[in-house]
């Protein structure tokens, strides 16, 4: 037990497993919370609940206007994840990335260059760089992790390198077929454990800022039939899928997100790299998977 | 699409991102089955569903003969998941770690050494070294992981070294206090990406082999209150747990799982450290989470 750990209003023994883990008090008390962008915000809605999807426009440009357009279209009202694979992916939409039949290809946005500075004087003057709260040095998939704007991302070891959007869990792409350029309308969730060789070769657009709990709970397929849902009633229904900025204000949800790029983000990082706590009978090594790191998030009240 | 790829009975168009990550058709075809031992194995019946989970008597024996102790008196029955950290792990029990109010306490079993050839010849003669199928070199976590018959684990690199079982999702562990010897009777299931950090620092004692899916509808806690569950209503609960050997032959599930010392195994391992596929733009580092390789398993008929 942790007597020194308390919560106000929450009963005061907490066991030390707990500690190890989650958000420590004081950090919890230093971070910063931003509510995501109503414009970049999808609220994907299923029968077990409602999923917070935050877009990013700086990694997938093309990638999330047109996904924007669809949403506009109420393109994904009444499709279904129909291929579901536990501790991988779920994957709705209409299905086109199997017949082949999707007309709507996109052009691959897996990675971007890192912005530097332009040379141009007064191009540089409103130049903000990007920011980057390193996580780790050299995981087994990158020579670099680190989060951007709250995303979990990688870059390699030029100064002038790429930079790309991880798959972790609550990854949100764009399925496709061999041809890189061949993402339609169909788009997955990451499920499972970081399935990061899929790096730089799917465009990573999105994350789950909220309701990660209710995407477990869509019905997962046959793993040994790479997770095809074959009858309709197995599968999970999407009700709507829209951008919280088309709704009414009562309509959208009070979600706060934890900043990345602040201070105390970082003091949480260290707290989760350096596991100090008596409860650590063998100390672990001073890494951390840029995946096991969760980026906190609250909602403050359901919409009246 | 891959015209190559084809399941007997099923559809014939699979797309690319699916070859990227299950078993190939191949290394399927290779695979040897085993039956889970019905003495180690146990049922975990929820409202959602069955899991199966087999022992590991190797790696945690007191632990174990302790836990089929429990079963045997139904201990688990009406109890239920009191702690659920979306992305982290379902914790349940009588919630005796929480008052520190468990009697039953266990010695630690977080790893074991590495079980070397006896020198005494008559020993020697019946002795099996212990099976590794080798996964990766150098991890974040370990200097080297590895399957020991079925299971995910580390070790060290001392040729008389430790080794111990992994955190990863489905693995199933003892919670405790500070103390390292404090396990009593609550237990949890890892449902997220690994939480690494606590290898050597829990029991592990088992592995979920079916029905990771109903884990994964186990519903959770308030995350920033790590996770617990004030409310009766809002929990998940254990209606039965019991070990499959004391049930009727026709309450028995017919699973299958997969044989991680074979040939077969080591081929299914092969191609997913060596994505050769055409629909990899961006070669993938040859590398291995341990933690992202799944046993396949398979059910081959309900109980009638």
């Amino acid at each position: 037990m942790l007597d020194s750990c308390t919560f106000s209003g929450f009963r005061r023994i907490i066991f030390a497993t707990l500690m190890a883990v989650s958000v420590s008090i004081s950090a919890q008390d230093d971070l910063v919370w931003n509510v995501p962008d109503a414009d970049n915000t999808v609220y994907l809605q299923l029968q077990e609940g409602t999923v917070v999807i935050e877009l990013n426009p700086t990694f997938a440009p093309k990638t999330v206007e047109h996904f924007k357009k669809l949403l506009e279209e109420q393109f994904y009202r009444g499709m279904s994840f129909y291929r579901v694979i536990d501790g991988f992916v779920a994957q709705g939409g209409d299905e086109s990335d199997i017949d082949g039949s999707s007309t709507k290809t996109l052009k691959a946005e897996f990675e971007i260059s890192w912005p530097l500075k332009p040379k141009d004087k007064e191009e540089a003057k409103d130049w903000l760089p990007m920011s980057w709260t390193a996580v780790q040095k050299d995981d087994m998939f990158a020579p670099y992790t680190g989060f951007i704007d709250g995303f979990p991302a990688a870059r390699d070891k030029k100064k002038a390198g790429k930079v790309w959007l991880t798959h972790c869990p609550g990854t949100v792409a764009m399925a496709r077929n061999n041809d890189p350029d061949s993402s339609g309308t169909d788009f997955y969730i990451v499920i499972g454990q970081a399935p990061r060789y899929l790096d730089r070769n799917l465009t990573v657009f999105g994350r789950v800022v909220w309701g990660m709990d209710v995407v477990q709970r869509i019905k997962r397929g046959p793993t040994l039939k790479n997770g095809i849902i074959e009858e309709d009633l197995k599968r999970t229904w999407i009700k709507r899928m829209r951008l919280a900025s088309t709704l009414e204000q009562d309509e959208q949800l009070d979600i706060w997100v934890a900043d990345t790029n602040n201070r105390g983000f970082k003091k949480y990082l260290q707290e989760r790299r350096n596991r100090s706590h008596k409860f650590f009978h063998h100390k672990p090594p001073r890494v951390l998977d840029i995946c096991q790191v969760p980026v906190p998030a609250r909602l403050e009240k359901n919409p009246s």
